[in-house]
């Protein structure tokens, strides 16, 4: 026979903390408070696998569910001293959902449960307070016509105001015993009228409907929808908490608050909460009273001047520090607890770790590790790696107004305001006045570098999470919103329109990247302060990972941030970016225009020297990190100009015809980029391009070792690959320029020479390709695009439906899709091991620094993460974590 | 011991024809026909063995070669009753290379190896004839000096025609024996001087210098570049064949000939051939005299006038004729063979299977199935399907004068001459008049549907081999010749130029599709003739193959040739072709520019009756078979006009503003529209789309099903989907239409809805898919372009390069690429079977009308074939093949 229902309460229990999964976090917690000897008002809980039995059974009850249920209720009254439904003295329930996981506010409640004309005479009779009996009772009523009979709750609402109306009572407390009588008359005839039938009167009916209403609300749409929000399992199931009711509403020796074991706003150790005298748990959140703080540390939080606990219900008040410290103590982390006070007696209603800041949650889990409460590794698990992200941006005062003009997706985390400007020369020219700018484009490319560089924030209204500008904004730190469809900007007039609103280049506005709201005007943002307890932890972190971290940079600018932030080498050297800088972009040009491969040549000479300038600076910063430097990749005409007049500045600047830069640019154009001419079939076809990249790497790496004589070892990363003799071909141009390097210097070193895979292809043929590529690094970004055939450039125009309709459970481009891409991954780890049994393998897309993605990598066994220079801690904390998990692979 | 060296000779061979691996073709059929008791001049054969080991090993011979090679010899000497070197009667040979597979011209042979000065006085004494023996002396220098020494051809040739204008010769027939001696005499001098050394003296140093210049051979760059053309794997090697000289040219009583044992042009049952008098085999071929005629039917079909060798030489005639016959029976094949005389004696050098046109090899393998030579199974196996195509098409005269102007790729066979307009609409209007026209564009898009069908040629500037010309014209069979990169179109003068050339719309080009030649002018065409032969062949071939072929096709034109052809129903059937069609178009804008699903909706119904209508008349043409019909695929933005006056003339039928349709236009514009919004996943943003389509079919099924009594099964696909949900969600959209006409109509149907897989996350997801999908079919266009990143229409910037330097042996997009798609494809098959064990498993990609693709198709099972109609008897034969095939997996 199964067990379907544990008893909970006078000291003892059938279950504890740790079987949450089968009695969900409230009822499990109930139990182990009732064990550790808090005062808990007994009561059981029915299972979460009732639940479940309940949905794969077209909603039946497991047969001796009955049974168990009155058996319960049967110990129940002997635990209370009350009979369920005695008229003398009749003993009331609460009827709780309780999920594995918190759902607050998703599934329903009932208080009260018990009452009917009988037993609230008995209410009166042993409270003494006849006013209490009848607003309780008709609060049942209201209560349960509305969560189990379907009787709208403003309906009762109406009947209230006509009462009150007929009075001249303004509020609910001029309500005296008898008008709550006679309401509560009228309410029965209303279920009466609604229903065609009496309101159950019968406490065990009661019961039933009760039970039955919570385990029917885990279907409702508000659960559904928050189910999917927070990626809960359908199959997980809540179970029901039956309890016996005590009362913080029963008079001036009752009272009710919520309490925190540290403060959940900064992680101070300090005991924080707030109570209400004469009221249910709900007034307290509800926020119809001013609640009185619990202790002066609370009182002078809240501003407030009011008396607190500790000093009006002193031992009262240390009765409950002690529980304060029992519960930390016993769970070993911050506690959001619920008490009551019925009659001078205190009762614990509820604990649960209590939700709380990041820099609350940064500090606590430092806090009890020195405190000894915690060790390393669980303070390490404690914190939230995607939470870090507040503490390295900037963001938004939460109390300064928003004036909210348009939404896009949260694309790179921060808040900016600035004013707005529509190109990226713009940008750069007001940046250089001193002006804070926005730069507000339908998307970016990469000419736009340079302005989003200058500006402050990015907002575009195409694009999604790894748009150009998404990537891009995340590597520079720089707050974006991505894809804000609503938002239309009309590039002849200069005039951007959201709805109603109007705004125009040099208006301020204000983004929050990391809710993705673009807002009118300027808002006023907080600093972030990294703490010693952020060096702390992460200084943990690193003690735990087994993976390496590295960030994708190309500038020193953000190749300093990285190795600030703690990233042991560079992952993704985007050479391509290098080519935007300056006049570069203009020898580059030239490169492109060139008719023949001795034109062509001329041009790379004339970069050779920038482009090696640039590896010097980067690998001096690096001090002997490793950097791998991935080759040129994106298709040639990124690099030309789009507009008419900009092709005239480039054919000037070139000494060309106009027509023959339209020409080139119309010939290089290309149906879909993404799978265009790019990636290594540059190097392939151009291969005096690859070979100018080789020469500038190595003469650099000759020139940093001959002047710090610290040994440089760059990684030269072949990108799109799809077949070994791709690689053979490049592999053997590059190995002819490093011969030729060495000769020429006399210098030697040593260098890696590998391949993304971004291509399925790739992947499937990983043992080929690992026979000449030392190295695979995965570039998630592309390899996810061409597994799910979607251009993350075009994805946000049916993304949303997909994400909305559950077709995906979240963004393939935030998290790794483990399913698909992550198959071939897999697939591509396995045979590249194969061939080559010490392989290096390390991913360089966005996905890097995506905690669930960085845990898929530990799993993978991937030697190294990278990731842009801002989430550096972020993957350093979360391969901590995915290492810990690996290592208890049932935690 | 390994054995290397094989004899043959004198009615015996340690070989024999099926040991081509070992021996090379030639040294096999040498020692076959030694066998079976041909006049072969014994020889033997050092194996390709051999030369695998000489480049494993640095060039190096195995150890017992040499003392194989001399025993050989010494056998060969006591065969021929001559011995090498002697100076009485000296032993001459020739030294071939001869491969696995034929590689006509490629390598190195010498002749008349053994000769030196004191060799040749003996033949001079022993033929009687001085002038021979001097001209077979400095020949063999000649030949000598310039594979194995190294001194180019051109020297030698200075050198006598300097000695024939000192003698005021002109003819090298004017020279006579001590003219040869003198120039003898020089060309030794001349070796001396280039080279510094003598010319090898010594027949066995000569022998061995021929070895190992037809090994050495096997690495010129010539061998490589035709072994790479050819698919010819490198480790194969050569073998090299030491075979007894005899002369041709001794004399006129000598002579040399080739023959076929049937016509190679027509196939006919006769003897087809011709010879010289007096003459080495080279100078047949050479064509520097004309040959004569072997017979009066050989004599009739060259047109000449000249004596017969059945008429001179009855006797020695009737002795070939007799071994032509053996030959035949023995090979059952066609046999190309050369033969010599020598002083009335006849020898066969060698046979091997003759190439043929198409029509004679249909032809051919048809006969000897009648004749009893061979058996169906094998008549089957005799025909490549991909000349099959020669037959379907109309094609150019091979005699005709062609002025190439420019290059493309063979995109669609066939030929066709016509004017040149720019545009589908003018190329309607041209059509309509009568004009044959030719359609030049950069490249074609749906819009050009019209302007395709009325050309009788299509030729782009831009787009591979599948680009969306390409595939539409095979579709069509119109001849097109796509990405001819070197012909540029000025759309504004509308002048094509291509180098110097410059044409004008209304000059008349001719295309050759099957080469991917344009030129200029009219050119004539041959017209196709479909034998019964072919229908018996294609009967054989039915009976045989395993699996269905089906066609593509969406147009009742398309449909009824897909049945001539034998499709057993369609495979693929594009909704979106039939939207562009006549004023459709309109109606599909009207319902891409609604604003609102309700305004949507109205449009949609408008498009009802004309889809269902499509499909009542696919249906009826297909009675019974299958009809596979694909749900909207192309992201919207296809259907909408591209040009500022087309969006006018949009706007103004959709009665909405020109604004407005540029702003959608601007909307829906991709950045990578094969990765957008296309699909399924318009139906799940749009599901009233796939509503309408799947009404229009089903309300189709009924009416056929009602009026003809027949069966109707369509079959729905899903395009694009990558997760099971994406079906879940469109399946149910479809069934509950399906529920409602069947309801509304009283007529009750079956129906398959399935997926195509296209993206490699699909494949890789099958087996979930299948759980949803009743069946899978292949596109692998879009599944070749996911898992290698290329998009079809730009590959054509690099895909050259990559097949030149040997990346890719074959366009991926015109045989499945096995090691990467054809995983996928495998994975797929095997997970989709796993969760439905009879999932119905077809290709609707391109590949489906490619041989080497369909033997991959049914290497993994699949039930069905679909291709363009003109490709149905090419998989129908290629079907056939494979099942062979597999069932003999070692044939």
């Amino acid at each position: 026979m199964s067990k379907w229902v544990y008893k909970f309460g006078g000291g003892s229990a059938d279950g504890r903390a740790e079987m949450k999964n089968l009695l969900g976090g409230k009822g499990a917690n109930l139990a182990e408070m009732s064990l550790i000897g808090l005062p808990v008002p007994p009561g059981f809980t029915a299972s979460t696998e009732v639940c479940t039995y309940f949905y794969a059974n077209g909603r039946k009850y497991p047969d001796d569910f009955e049974d168990q249920i009155n058996d319960a209720l049967h110990w129940l009254e002997e635990q209370a001293g009350k009979t369920f439904g005695d008229p003398g003295d009749p003993l009331l329930v609460s009827v709780r959902s309780g999920a594995r996981a918190s759902m607050p506010g998703m599934m329903d409640t009932v208080l009260n449960l018990g009452l009917n004309d009988e037993t609230v005479a008995g209410l009166v009779r042993n409270t003494g307070d006849a006013r209490f009996a009848y607003d309780s009772y008709r609060r049942f009523i209201q209560m349960f016509s509305d969560v189990v009979l379907g009787v709208d709750m403003h309906y009762f609402d109406e009947v209230l105001d006509t009462a009150k109306r007929e009075r001249n009572y303004t509020l609910d407390t001029d309500m005296r015993a008898e008008d709550w009588q006679a309401v509560v008359e009228l309410y029965k005839q209303l279920v009466q009228q609604k229903l065609g039938s009496p309101f159950p009167h019968e406490p065990k009916d009661q019961l039933w409907g009760g039970i039955g209403a919570v385990f029917g609300s885990w279907m409702n749409q508000r659960a559904i929808t928050y189910r999917r929000l927070h990626g809960i399992p359908e199959h997980w199931g809540t179970a029901v908490n039956i309890q016996t009711m005590v009362f913080g509403n029963m008079g001036e020796d009752c009272a009710t608050g919520v309490a925190f074991t540290r403060d959940p706003s900064t992680g101070d150790n300090n005991f924080y909460g707030e109570f209400l005298f004469n009221a249910q748990g709900e007034d307290v959140v509800a926020g119809i009273r001013t609640p009185q703080p619990i202790n002066k540390v609370a009182s002078e939080k809240a501003g407030v001047d009011m008396p607190t606990m500790e000093e009006m219900l002193p031992t009262l008040y240390n009765e409950l520090h002690d529980y304060r410290l029992k519960l930390e103590n016993h769970y070993r982390e911050m506690q959001d607890l619920e008490f009551t006070i019925e009659t001078n007696k205190l009762y614990i209603l509820q604990t649960r770790n209590g939700k709380r800041t990041a820099p609350a949650a940064l500090k606590i889990a430092v806090d009890m590790c020195r405190e000894g409460l915690i060790d390393k590794t669980e303070a390490v698990g404690r914190v939230d790696p995607a939470s870090l992200d507040q503490l390295l941006h900037p963001t938004l005062d939460p109390n300064a107004p928003r004036d909210v003009i348009g939404r896009g997706l949260p694309a790179s985390p921060g808040a900016a305001s600035g004013k707005i400007v529509l190109t990226a020369d713009e940008a750069q020219d007001q940046a250089e006045k001193g002006e804070h700018v926005i730069l507000v484009r339908e998307e970016t490319s990469p000419e736009d570098i340079h302005g989003m560089h200058a500006a402050v924030g990015i907002l575009t209204t195409r694009g999604g999470m790894t748009s150009h500008a998404a990537v891009v904004a995340r590597g520079m730190g720089r707050p974006c919103v991505a894809g804000a469809g609503e938002i239309h900007i009309d590039m002849e007039t200069g005039v951007i329109t959201s709805g109603d609103v109007s705004l125009k280049p040099g208006d301020v506005i204000t983004l929050d990247g990391g809710k993705g709201e673009v807002m009118k005007g300027a808002v006023a943002t907080i600093e972030p302060k990294l703490s010693g307890d952020f060096a702390e932890l992460m200084g943990w972190a690193d003690e735990l990972r087994r993976m390496r971290v590295r960030s994708n940079a190309e500038t020193p600018t953000d190749a300093k941030m990285a190795r600030n932030f703690g990233a042991e080498g560079i992952g993704l050297c985007r050479t391509e970016h290098m080519f935007f800088e300056g006049d570069r972009i203009t020898t580059v040009r030239r490169m492109i225009l060139a008719d023949t491969e001795a034109e062509r040549r001329r041009a790379l000479n004339d970069l050779l020297p920038v482009q090696r300038a640039d590896f010097v600076e980067l690998f001096q910063i690096m001090a002997g990190f490793p950097v791998t430097v991935r080759l040129l990749d994106p298709p040639l005409h990124e690099f030309l100009p789009k507009t008419d007049a900009d092709m005239e500045v480039v054919a000037k600047a070139a000494g060309v015809d106009a027509l023959k830069v339209r020409q080139r640019a119309s010939l290089l154009q290309e149906a879909n980029p993404m799978l265009g001419h790019r990636g290594c079939r540059l190097g392939i076809t151009f291969p005096e391009i690859y070979e100018m990249q080789a020469r500038a790497i190595f003469e650099a790496a000759v020139e940093v070792q001959k002047a710090s004589g610290q040994t440089v070892t760059p990684e030269v990363m072949i990108p799109l690959a799809f077949a070994k003799k791709e690689l053979d071909i490049l592999k053997s141009i590059i190995d002819h320029v490093a011969q030729a390097v060495i000769k020429e210097s006399g210098v030697t070193f040593q260098y890696l020479v590998g391949t993304m895979i971004e291509l399925p292809r790739a992947a499937l043929r990983a043992n080929e390709l690992a026979e000449t590529a030392e190295f695979f690094s995965f570039g998630t970004n592309d390899l996810t695009q061409t597994t799910f055939g979607i251009s993350r450039d075009d994805a946000a125009h049916f993304l949303p439906a997909y994400i909305n309709q559950n077709v995906l459970e979240t963004d393939p481009f935030v998290t790794i899709d483990q399913s698909g891409v992550g198959e071939l991954i897999h697939i591509a780890a396995e045979r590249g091991r194969e061939t080559r049994s010490g392989i290096k393998l390390g991913i360089c897309g966005e996905h890097g620094g995506d905690p669930a993605s960085v845990r898929f990598c530990e799993s993978v066994n991937l030697d190294y993460v990278s990731c842009s220079p801002y989430r550096v801690p972020i993957a350093k904390l979360a391969a901590a974590q995915a290492a810990l998990d690996e290592r208890e692979p049932d935690s």
